[in-house]
């Protein structure tokens, strides 16, 4: 009993903007029963050009906030505040917190068949090398090549994303890695889901693309089920959407990805939490 | 001898990320004598697509941070927070503060022959049509032709300026632009002088391009005449840069464009101020 209100209570959902909605779209699917809260951080995108004490700082105060909606359980729906920020805030916060980065390594290890592992992230990302780490826990010998691909997020977010433009920026940051041996490519960051179509036509079918929102979703469900907080009152899920600034632009790109209609965003001064 | 003090202090120059240092450079050029301290919001840059209360937010705070340093007037060296909070800024603050965008719509007027101008900026600055009506206190008869082109300023921070790439993206948002009867074209986002000459090219002789950075040089060196505060002391100017994110890849960019070997580069918290 003492769960009835926890089970009840929403997932908490974050990314620096939009990309966190594709994230979002998965957990909607699998977990159709789930209430979320999502933020996104429009007023401080892009992360990935940013250092890990502002990453480790922004997100503190997301998940401060999310807690005042009395969320059950936070998905960093950010690879770079993933790869930056999940270890330092999981120890400080009393929820399960996951972040994409661990689903996406599982998922290219299971994947891949000779080892050789591309990853595609912002700079932030790459840098770090959290991919890499998380990988090689669980296959030793596996290869990763990374590569930044920085101009992806402002393509996405302008909507340029099925533009001619595009195709072109993607054959400059990857043809190198093209040329490699890798079979299994890990999208990186949560806005390239949105440019999946083109860059698997640009490595054509001999490589795996990893999309680690579907497994981070999976995840999630693995967590509910455990800690016994799935919610199963029946009761048809509510969606809420916060942002820290133009809500109406968020607004217009959550309803272009999401199966649901996205009525009301609200802005909220996240500088105050 | 009140002033003697005053004479000696910095100007503060600002921008959300390095494009105010085109503006900086404009002023290490015709103001040899003043020191500078450059504040760039790393942290949070872009401005362009953010809302007027939080660019508000952002130069409040900014100018804030500048005034602990003793400066003696402000220059808002980025369009975005000229259009939407100098207004607001001037009122609030006790020292002389100028932005980009007077000087810019005067220049324009002095130059155009048949009226018809055109405004390249970012998505706020057009929006805030600041430029539209700036030049036609001066000209009320002018046409002004406005166009937002949201990728010039993660192509010229991923270091693409030179990149055929940017050519593309040029064509794009300003193919409909050049087949106008503009004769006059300001480039009304700091970052945009940094393509200067790609536009020039693609506009060809015919049309005049303003950059504001200039004019507003001229336009501080004339204020600090008629308050009596330049610097007449002879000593060489020395020049101060703080981020908020990311010193090293800020001090990089500065190199490149400034004629002046920053070596030192500090980053606050600007959240403080």
């Amino acid at each position: 009993m003492e769960n009835k209100n926890r089970n009840t209570a929403a997932i908490g959902v974050f990314d620096s903007g939009v990309g966190g909605l594709t994230v979002t779209r998965e957990i909607m699917r699998q977990l159709p029963n789930e209430n979320v809260v999502y933020f996104g951080d429009t007023a401080r995108v892009p992360y990935g050009s940013k250092s890990k004490n502002n990453i480790i700082r922004f997100s503190r105060q997301i998940i401060r906030f999310l807690k005042t909606k009395n969320v059950k359980a936070i998905v960093i729906a950010c690879n770079t505040a993933s790869a930056l920020a999940l270890e330092t805030v999981k120890e400080e916060f009393d929820i399960p917190i996951i972040g994409v980065i661990v689903p996406g390594a599982r998922a290219a290890v299971r994947e891949t068949k000779n080892g050789q592992i591309g990853v595609l992230g912002t700079e932030a990302t790459i840098k770090s090398e959290t991919y890499t780490k998380e990988i090689r826990k669980l296959m030793p010998e596996a290869e990763v090549i990374g590569k930044p691909c920085p101009l992806f997020v402002p393509l996405v977010e302008e909507g340029f994303a099925k533009h001619k433009i595009t195709e072109e920026v993607i054959d400059i940051y990857l043809s190198d890695m093209r040329k490699s041996e890798i079979d299994t490519l890990i999208l990186g960051c949560t806005h390239y889901p949105l440019l999946r179509s083109r860059i698997m036509a640009y490595f054509g079918e001999s490589v795996h693309i990893v999309n680690p929102a579907y497994e981070t979703a999976m995840d999630l469900k693995q967590i509910l089920e455990e800690q016994k907080i799935a919610n199963t009152s029946g009761e048809p899920a509510a969606y809420d959407f916060y942002v820290s600034d133009a809500a109406e632009k968020f607004k217009k790109f959550a309803n272009s990805i999401l199966p649901y209609d996205v009525d009301k965003t609200q802005a909220i001064d996240i500088e105050d939490y």
